[in-house]
C-alpha cells in the first residue's frame, strides 16, 4: 500500500511542474484507516509546502494518521515554518518518505526528529521515481549550477535540416508539442545567436497554461538583430550572454531595449560556457533547455555542461554530406572520447522514436 | 488452430534462410486428428519443395489429412514435378495456404485445381507474415530486379565514424552479429570502392553455418587495389561493377585474378545503379545488402533502387560537422523530397535501437 499512496503523492507533485522552480516538486497524501483524508502539493514558488496543503485540505482527524511525502519534510525556517514541527504537532502516527532531502546539511535531520518523537518513519519508498522527478532541484541545490537538458529533433540520418536549410518540420505535431512541454518544465531556454538570425523564433511555450522560459541567447560578439522577436516580444525575460570583449555600444542599446546582458570570460573567443553556468546559477536559474544548432550542441557537450539529452528521431532520410546534423562542431576525435549515454530510455511518440539519456 | 499450424510452418520455412535464394522460403505441416504427422521445408536451392519433404517425413496415413503450406503449391514442372499433383495423389482432405503464388501467370492456379478435385482450400492464413518472409522472392519473381536492403550503423547524431575516421565499433556485439545474419540472408553484399580502400574488409558472413554473400564492389574507375581482401580471399565470389569507360588493362588484370567485372553505362560519371540492378538480376542475384558509406547510401536512395532500410542507432554522440554521416551525397533539397519510411518498426537490440522501414 505504501507504493500506491506514494504513487498518488508523485502524481500530485507533478502538478507543480513549471511553477515551483527553483524549489522542488513535492506531493503529499494523508491516509487514515485505508482512506485518503487529505492531499496536496507544492503549487508555486514560495507557496505553502505540500504537507501544509495536504493538512489544510484534509477532512477528518489527523491524529494517528499516516502521511506520504515524496520528499523528506523540511526542518528549517525558510519561506514557511518547518513542516516537521507541523507533523509532530498534528500527532501523525507514521510518516512515509520518498527520498531524503538532497541538501547534505539537513538530509535525514527531520527523520531523526520525527523518530525522537516516537513517530514511525519509513523512507525510500519509490525512491528512484522521486529522485528522477526532482533531478533539476537536486543538482541545483547541491551545486548551484543549472541542470542542463539538451533537446534535438532529427531525421534518421541525424540531420536537423535539408542541404538547403529547410527544417520545418522534420518531426510530427506530437513531438513538437512534447518539446513545448519541456519549455514549460525547465526555467530557461538557450539558443545560439545563429538560430536567432536564421529562424527568428519567439522561444515561448505554446501550450495551454504554459509558463514561458527565460530566453538565453549565446552571442559572443553581440550580432543579435535589435528587432529580433526575443527582444521585441516581452512575454518572457531575455538574457544575452556575451564575452567581456564585445561591443559596449551594442550592449548599451540592448540594455535600453529591456534585455539583460551577461558578460562572461572568453574561451576560444566564445562565451566560456562553464563560467556562464555559474553566473546563471547565481541568478537563480535552476535549469536550461538547450535547443541549439549543431555548433552550440557540440560546445555544450564537449564543455561537459549537459546533464541530460533527448533526441526526437523521425523515420525520414534527408541525406547530404553538408546538411547540418544535430551535433556538429569539431567532433570527438576518438570513439573512446565519444559520449556514451547512461540510463537510456526509448519511447515511441507520434511518428518519432524518442531517445533520452544522461551524461553521467 | 489454422493460425497455430501456419505459425509452425512459418518457423520451418525460416530454416531455409540463406540457402534457397532465389527460390522462396517455404514450410509445410501435415496434421491429422489434431496431431502433426509430418513437417518439412524447402531446404536448399533446387532441392525438394516443402510439401515433398513434409510428405516424405510423415508418419501415418496421409489420406484425409490437412496440409498447411506458407505458399501456394506449385502447379508447374520446374526442377521438381508439380506439388499440387502430389497433394491430389495423396488424397489430402484440406489444404491451408498462407499466400498465393506471386507469379501472376500461375497465381491461384493450384487452388483452382485442388478445388476441382473436391479438396477444401483455405488461403490467406497469416498472409502478412508469409508475404514479409518472402519479400525478396516476391520482388524478384515479379520484376527480375534484386530486392535491395540498406543497412547502416550510426551514433545518435547520425555519424558512422568520428571526425578522424574511427568507426570500430560504434555499435554493440549484438547489433554487429545481427548484421552478419543479414549477410547470410541476402544473396549479395554491395559496398563502394572507398570502403575497400579505407577498411579492406572481407565482407564474409561470420556466423556459424553462415553462407557468404556474393561481394559486389562499385568502382566506376577501377581504383580497387589488386591485393584487396575481397580479391585475395576466395571464400566468396567478387563482382566489380564499373562503367563501360574504365581502364581495360586494369579490367584484364582483375579478370585474371578471378573476379567478375560487370560494365554498366555511366550516369553522372558513375555506375548507373538502375541499369546495374537489371544486370545483377539477370545473373540470378535476387537480393543485395548495401553496407555503404554515406555517398553510396545516398546514391542508392536517390536512384530509388532501395526497398528496405535498417538503421542500428547506438546511444552515443560523436559530433563533428565534418564527421561522416550515414546518408551523405548531395542530399534531398526539400523536406517534401525527403524519404518518409513506411511500415516502420522499432526494436531494442543490445545497446542499440533498430529502426526498420520500407521505401514504398
Amino acid at each position: 500500500m505504501d507504493n500506491k499512496y506514494m504513487g498518488i503523492a508523485l502524481e500530485l507533485a507533478k502538478k507543480g511542474v513549471g511553477k515551483v522552480n527553483p524549489n522542488p516538486l513535492v506531493g503529499a497524501v494523508i491516509v487514515k484507516d485505508g482512506e485518503i483524508i487529505g492531499q496536496g502539493n507544492h503549487e508555486y514558488y514560495g507557496g505553502p509546502h505540500a504537507e501544509v496543503n495536504a493538512i489544510k485540505n484534509s477532512t477528518g482527524i489527523l491524529e494517528g494518521s499516516t502521511i506520504y511525502i515524496t520528499l523528506e519534510p523540511c526542518a528549517h525556517y525558510g519561506k514557511t515554518p518547518p513542516c516537521v514541527d507541523l507533523i509532530i504537532e498534528k500527532k501523525f502516527k507514521k510518516v512515509v518518505i520518498g527520498m531524503l532531502d538532497p541538501n547534505p546539511l539537513v538530509s535525514g535531520k527531520s527523520i531523526l526528529k520525527l523518530k525522537e518523537k516516537g513517530i514511525e518513519v519509513i523512507s525510500g519508498v519509490k525512491k528512484e521515481e522521486c529522485i528522477k522527478l526532482n533531478e533539476v532541484f537536486i543538482k541545483y541545490i547541491e551545486t548551484k549550477i543549472p541542470f542542463v537538458f539538451l533537446k534535438t529533433a532529427t531525421s534518421l540520418d541525424g540531420k536537423i535540416a535539408t542541404c538547403t536549410g529547410e527544417s520545418k518540420w522534420i518531426t510530427s505535431d506530437e513531438s513538437r508539442r512534447d518539446g513545448h512541454l519541456l519549455r514549460n518544465k525547465l526555467s530557461s531556454i538557450m539558443v545560439g545567436v545563429n538560430t536567432i538570425i536564421m529562424d527568428d523564433p519567439e522561444l515561448t511555450c505554446r501550450i495551454e497554461n504554459g509558463r514561458n522560459p527565460i530566453r538565453i541567447v549565446l552571442d559572443s560578439t553581440l550580432r543579435i538583430p535589435i528587432n529580433a522577436k526575443v527582444i521585441e516580444n516581452k512575454e518572457a525575460t531575455t538574457i544575452i550572454a556575451t564575452t567581456i570583449n564585445s561591443d559596449k555600444l551594442k550592449k548599451e542599446k540592448l540594455l535600453s531595449l529591456g534585455v539583460k546582458v551577461i558578460e562572461v570570460e572568453e574561451k576560444d573567443k566564445k562565451v566560456n560556457l562553464r563560467k556562464l553556468m555559474i553566473k546563471l546559477g547565481e541568478l537563480g536559474i535552476d535549469s536550461i533547455l538547450i535547443e541549439g544548432g549543431g555548433t552550440l550542441n557540440f560546445s555544450a557537450l564537449s564543455e561537459k555542461i549537459v546533464d541530460k539529452v533527448r533526441f526526437y528521431i523521425a523515420p525520414k532520410i534527408l541525406g547530404g554530406e553538408k546538411s547540418k546534423s544535430s551535433i556538429g562542431g569539431e567532433g570527438f576525435f576518438k570513439l573512446s572520447d565519444a559520449i556514451n549515454l547512461k540510463d537510456v530510455t526509448y519511447e515511441k511518440l507520434g511518428n518519432e522514436i524518442v531517445v533520452e539519456g544522461y551524461l553521467s
